[in-house]
């Protein structure tokens, strides 16, 4: 008979695999305390409307949706800030703002899968609910800087792009674009990267037939620099100030090398009311890692009082590639510290009683569970196990009050007193973890 | 405008009720780890199929069941034991037995919610596979106890129920019942506990006619010790020494106050070929905590080769709600160690750059993050969120070269010198942590 398969676009998670995506796991986790956020969850699923309330009918095509017994329309979650909103609105004036809140949400997308792009996924989501400073989408950009370093990645390896989205707005009235064509041209920024130049010119001159108005537009969509654009259009925008002082603030947290403006930062989504910001690695050869900005509307939209907030989320599957491509994987780690071995002339008991005490002292170990085995196959359950230490319980040791124990990966061995092993393993495995 | 309700039978898990989920997982991976046991997972829907083939058709009506839009049939996942057997089956001989695996899966049913009872929940979920013996029953039984020790509970709290599912059957075919009549009686011994005892007799009769028979039975069910049932039955039975030795072996492991025999316990399902359990409050006051047992033939049953296994399953809603009656629920854990509170003379930099400082040693550390916000402010906004120090700043502190420590639980202050305060904080905050 054939195993059956997993449904397309999700994944095993064997040991080795899971270890991986659990180191990742712990360092959000680390980094996200770090800032003071607090961990909180909702459930898999939401009443489709509340993902229809945030993206309109559309949103529909890219879920997992489906009517309960009771008919009710639900679908799986595509993300977690709806959850949030519906959670903050629901709670009123009640919660002491501000809220730094994260969490390590499970998402479903149903969609075409592509390199870096599966149907279940996992993200890092953290968010700052009350604060309408800039200095509150500063605190959140050093956290996901802090987050890519804490993982051992540097500023040659990846760049935080920001914008902001008021800035194209400002921008476009300055230069007299009528306000009906906007969103013909954010759609064409988006793109900028994924046409070619020339569709790319030829799009332009169709949104903006005036020669001079485009050349204007055009020029300033080349510009790197807020100092440029500034200069280039003439007046102080208020825009241009608000991520002025955003990059001054990253300055001070120690991540100038870390951020770059690009113009090109769209974050196409309506809901973006301000700075906008996208995580890649170096190169943008890949996927965006990360991606968020300000949204001050959102809360209301669901039931809630106004109330400003800014957050960003962050994927597990093009992180964990670049991870690979930097050779900055996890080595495999062993399952446990520890596998207790007995001659033939020591009770299966011993076995036990003796990963009682270790169990204890917080020491991961195991034995054989076959009750008759003999020594050189236990040691190579031991082996197959990958355990750092084998533990070697004999007669003769047990005669002189001795257990031996052994280091797999260098095979030198020492005994220690069969009255206080439990705490001399416990040091040995110290100084061993210190070694790593 | 109505603020949106999540799905019936779900949970929004609020900062502190997060807290109280973390603890338990905590716990629960701590114990895991602790036995050896390597963590996986697996995807949070299915193809339909893969648990009709284990439970048949009947189980789609608690699943959350639908099809995508390609018109696969899926199911959200009622347990992992199916996803278990289909991963170790799909690799065949080539995993290295015995594996210990656990997980800490999210899962979904749709049933009537009761006390107790939800839609969406989580599990612990332990298994050994690849061992027939039973000390594999033992060892993973003895987890299960010192999973509920972890988190604080006694012999006094909880009891493991332990029976044999052949037990019954060896004993049906000693007073000679009919093969055809063991399944009803089966579904009679499952309710005992449920009927009133008039019913529970007549029902009886209805199965066993020959008074006998009938008389004998009875008497086997009212015994609660192997002993007793072995002396009755006048003849030693495979399945009571197969009991008595996994009882010796849980005393060895110094459980026997955990553990009980109870022939009551069935664990209705097809698939289990050995010894169950069953985990409970020491009265039986509500459900189980945590179920189990051996289940050797369903990795062949999802294509795999034959191989044994012992697994359970613990679930997060009862055993929080023995917690909270034991009062074993964690305190309030302060959202952050340290807020940071600068003078009106101090520039809103040195807030940033003292995170800075602090964070990288791993403190968990936050500020104001409205830069115009004057002292008494600030030490509301700390008090809010509930930190355990707060740090001050201030220009005349500063010109000492120090900083200013308050205890925020004892009121006490202390300077600190400026050059060394994060090392200094490291050690304070150790401090606090051993004083819990």
């Amino acid at each position: 008979m054939a195993v059956p398969s997993g449904p397309k676009g999700t994944r095993d998670f064997y040991p080795q695999i899971m270890a991986i995506q659990q180191h990742i796991f712990d360092s959000w986790t680390k980094t996200s305390r770090k800032y003071g956020f607090e961990q909180f969850e909702g459930p898999m699923f939401e009443h489709l409307d509340v993902y229809r309330k945030k993206s309109g009918d559309e949103i529909e095509k890219q879920l997992y949706a489906f009517k309960d017994k009771a008919e009710r329309e639900i679908a799986l979650r595509p993300e977690l800030t709806p959850t949030l909103a519906r959670m903050v609105a629901a709670k009123g004036t009640t919660l002491k703002k501000p809220l730094r809140w994260f969490s390590i949400p499970r998402l479903f997308r149903y969609e075409k899968m592509q390199k870096g792009r599966l149907r279940e996924f996992f993200q890092l989501n953290m968010d700052i609910i009350g604060i309408e400073e800039v200095s509150a989408d500063a605190e959140l950009i050093a956290a996901a800087i802090d987050m890519m370093k804490d993982l051992g990645l540097t500023a040659d390896d990846f760049k935080v792009r920001i914008s902001n989205r008021t800035l194209l707005e400002e921008l476009f009235e300055h230069y007299g674009l009528p306000r009906e064509d906007h969103q013909k041209l954010y759609a064409l920024l988006d793109k900028k990267h994924k046409v070619p130049p020339e569709n790319y010119d030829a799009e332009m001159e169709k949104i903006i037939p005036d020669t001079d108005t485009r050349h204007n537009i055009k020029n300033i969509f080349s510009m790197n620099s807020l100092e440029k654009i500034s200069n280039c259009c003439g007046k102080q925008l208020d825009s241009i100030e608000n991520l002025q002082h955003l990059f001054d603030l990253l300055t001070s947290y120690g991540f100038d090398d870390y951020v770059v403006f690009d113009i090109g930062v769209v974050r196409g989504l309506a809901y973006y009311t301000g700075i906008v910001f996208e995580l890649f690695d170096a190169n943008k050869s890949m996927r965006a890692i990360a991606g968020g900005g300000r949204y001050d509307n959102l809360i209301k939209l669901y039931g809630g009082p106004p109330t400003p907030a800014v957050g960003f989320a962050a994927g597990d599957v093009v992180l964990a590639e670049l991870l690979k491509e930097k050779s900055l994987m996890p080595p495999d780690p062993p399952r446990s510290d520890l596998f207790i071995i007995t001659s033939d002339d020591v009770a299966y008991d011993q076995r036990i009683a003796t990963a009682r005490q270790l169990r204890e002292k917080g020491i991961r170990c195991e034995f054989a569970l076959k009750e008759k085995m003999n020594m050189t196959k236990q040691l190579k359950a031991a082996n197959a196990a990958g355990v750092r230490y084998a533990l070697f319980l004999g007669k003769e040791e047990n005669e002189q009050g001795k257990v031996r124990v052994k280091d797999m990966r260098t095979g030198s061995e020492e005994l220690l007193d069969v009255e206080n092993f439990g705490s001399q393993m416990v040091k040995l495995l110290d100084r061993c973890c210190s070694e790593r």
